[in-house]
């Protein structure tokens, strides 16, 4: 079965062609800066690498341009868009309404359009790339994966806020947590791996970062709430701050509003406080004296200890933290710093079995540590190509 | 050694008069509706106790007519405002300025005054009690108490936000905490109790919530942050909120920004959850089966879980936890919450100790219990008063 994966973003159209169950990647690339005058195309298969720089006015050009390229004679995989089973599409938001994988239908194509307040420089453009899907792969079966749907057995007291209960009711006003194939996909790979499932954290930390409580295979609290911007230190975004923040920048400051909004989610987090937005050259500066660099370094690991502890509570105890995504699988110092002082919680890291970088999971923790603590490298296309394979062999 | 203690607000004055070193409360009392037509006043000694309700126009005018009640031939206890050897005032918001109590001078007013924007509802009015002071007890010296002040002893780690630098740097926009006077006050017993200083949690559950993470007896971190609204489900305050929702309600429902603040400070917490503002009530409605009250007190039980347990991470494991103020003292029900399945921090409540109130320091765990847990009556004023009395010694 061929399943075509789509990630949609407002001037962006990342893909994947992938062959299941065998999991193949026959094809993947993207497309960015989509609507202005040059834009990068990208185009691999297993023998060939096509990188263009064209005009590409809209994400419809795009997608046909990409379903040229796959039935091209030269470099194509497949003869015709028929041979496209499915095609999974990342969907950002769900809010209460998709707590699983689901095919789309008009119904369920309205229920995402109805969530466009909820993430705005989200759903547009995922809704977008279903609609262009859906002529294009006229013959596939659309299913929209939600990056919310693995939170949505939180409990209430963890998703609730503590603010009038209309704000809930009425406005949908609620944590509904991000990240979730990915906190999903690798869970289940540490379940597998430790071949118990009970209390877990994992660490996702990429150019967004989150960290979910996981009890027996089951998403309970998570880091990022409502939006994307809160819980952990990430790139460019601050993570937690206190609200009266903002009210004292716009009312004693002379802030607007909208320049509060994009300094917490463009100018904040490692970025704020380094000037650099790469985690290699933060890391590069810190070895070489960089005060700010080093002070950042700390906050970040800090703020996912605490976490980590916060989450010890809510689950009743700890069997293994995961760190993922391109900073966690990456970074070595990182998980050294968050993984220091951490003896009450039975985290004891070996340095050496820290230091590597590789592509397969491992346990990195000392042979008495009680807890585990694993890397797994995450792969949320393979998660939706997984979801989809699963949800259509029913 | 007389010292009055005043506690002044925007429309009220708390005051007392307390001898030192005996710490025998010789006169309390307090005015409120300042400025409206009908102020309460009341004058309590140990023989006489005072309630009227007349016109007081101002502060000026309040504290006059303490003074005149402090020296009246039927009901006063001093012959002269002269035996006041010290006033002690409580200043909610010394910024990074004030580490420790400090005398008043003119240098000292003039950055309270400063510290105006960032506390614009309660240094103002400390300010005026300050003035006031030193007209009518004009051979006394006056002496300022911060409620920041224990928390200067914060890792920067602790107290910076990931936002840019220059937020910090020249709007001097960081974690400050409150409740200092009374998480040292209980501390400091506590240590004294447990006979060994290290890793402790106060939890100060009153009007306002918080909790600190006590190392060595230093403030290592706290819940409130830059203002008094973070951290812990409050009376009517939110607590740790996201911050997108604020940009949601605004941007996508409506809401004016002024209507925002006053919804998460005046309209949150228990009383946003529940109707209600009185735990009191609360606890009542929900042993009658009230699902709302419940479920609040599940949510502010929960959020304090979770802070042990990020604290035990700052602090690297636990010695104690410490509950006081209104609610920490009172409520065995929501102390009974925060320690359910917290075995693992070697929290073990005896349900037995727990259910009887008093006004002395007690423990309430299990003989098992590895951390203690503590119910330690909080008093400002007596903490204010001694130190006033230290640095007056000297």
């Amino acid at each position: 079965m061929k399943i075509v994966i789509i990630n949609s973003g407002s001037s962006s159209i990342k893909y994947q062609l992938i062959e299941m169950p065998s999991k193949e990647i026959i094809c993947s690339g993207m497309i960015d800066r989509i609507g202005l005058e040059t834009s990068n195309l990208s185009y691999v298969t297993q023998t060939n690498k096509i990188e263009k720089t064209i005009p590409i006015e809209n994400h419809k050009i795009g997608l046909k341009k990409i379903a040229t390229l796959l039935m091209d004679e030269t470099v194509g995989v497949i003869q015709s868009t028929d041979e496209i089973t499915a095609v999974g599409h990342r969907v950002v938001h769900g809010g209460s309404s998709f707590s699983n994988t689901t095919i789309i239908n008009n119904e369920v194509k309205e229920k995402i359009k109805q969530l466009f307040d909820l993430a705005p420089l989200h759903n547009p453009a995922n809704y977008e790339g279903i609609v262009v899907a859906e002529e294009i792969f006229d013959k596939a079966t659309q299913v929209a994966v939600f990056d919310t749907a693995f939170h949505q057995t939180m409990p209430i007291e963890a998703y609730k806020y503590a603010i009038p209960n209309y704000l809930l009711t009425d406005n949908k006003i609620r944590v509904y947590g991000f990240h979730g194939t990915s906190h999903k996909y690798v869970s289940e790979k540490a379940i597998n791996f430790l071949e118990k499932s009970s209390k877990i954290i994992t660490i996702h930390l990429g150019n967004g970062c989150s960290m979910t409580a996981i009890k027996d295979g089951k998403s309970i609290d998570t880091s990022l709430g409502f939006g994307p911007m809160n819980g952990l230190v990430m790139g460019t975004r601050s993570g937690d701050v206190d609200q009266s923040v903002i009210f004292h920048m716009v009312n004693a400051l002379g802030y607007s509003l909208a320049e509060v909004n994009t300094m917490l989610q463009k100018q904040s987090g490692m970025l704020g406080l380094t000037g650099f937005s790469d985690l290699r050259d933060i890391e590069a500066e810190a070895e070489n004296g960089n005060k700010e660099c080093q002070l950042a370094l700390l906050m970040n690991a800090y703020r996912i200890k605490k976490y980590i502890g916060s989450y010890v509570a809510a689950l009743g105890g700890l069997d293994a933290i995961i760190f993922t995504a391109g900073v966690g699988e990456n970074s070595s110092y990182i998980r050294s710093l968050v993984c220091k002082d951490m003896e009450f919680f039975g985290i004891e890291l070996d340095s050496v079995k820290n230091a590597p970088r590789s592509k397969e999971i491992r346990e990195i923790n000392t042979p008495e540590s009680k807890t585990k603590i694993l890397v797994i490298p995450t792969n949320e296309e393979i998660e939706i190509a997984n979801q989809v394979f699963e949800l259509l062999s029913r």
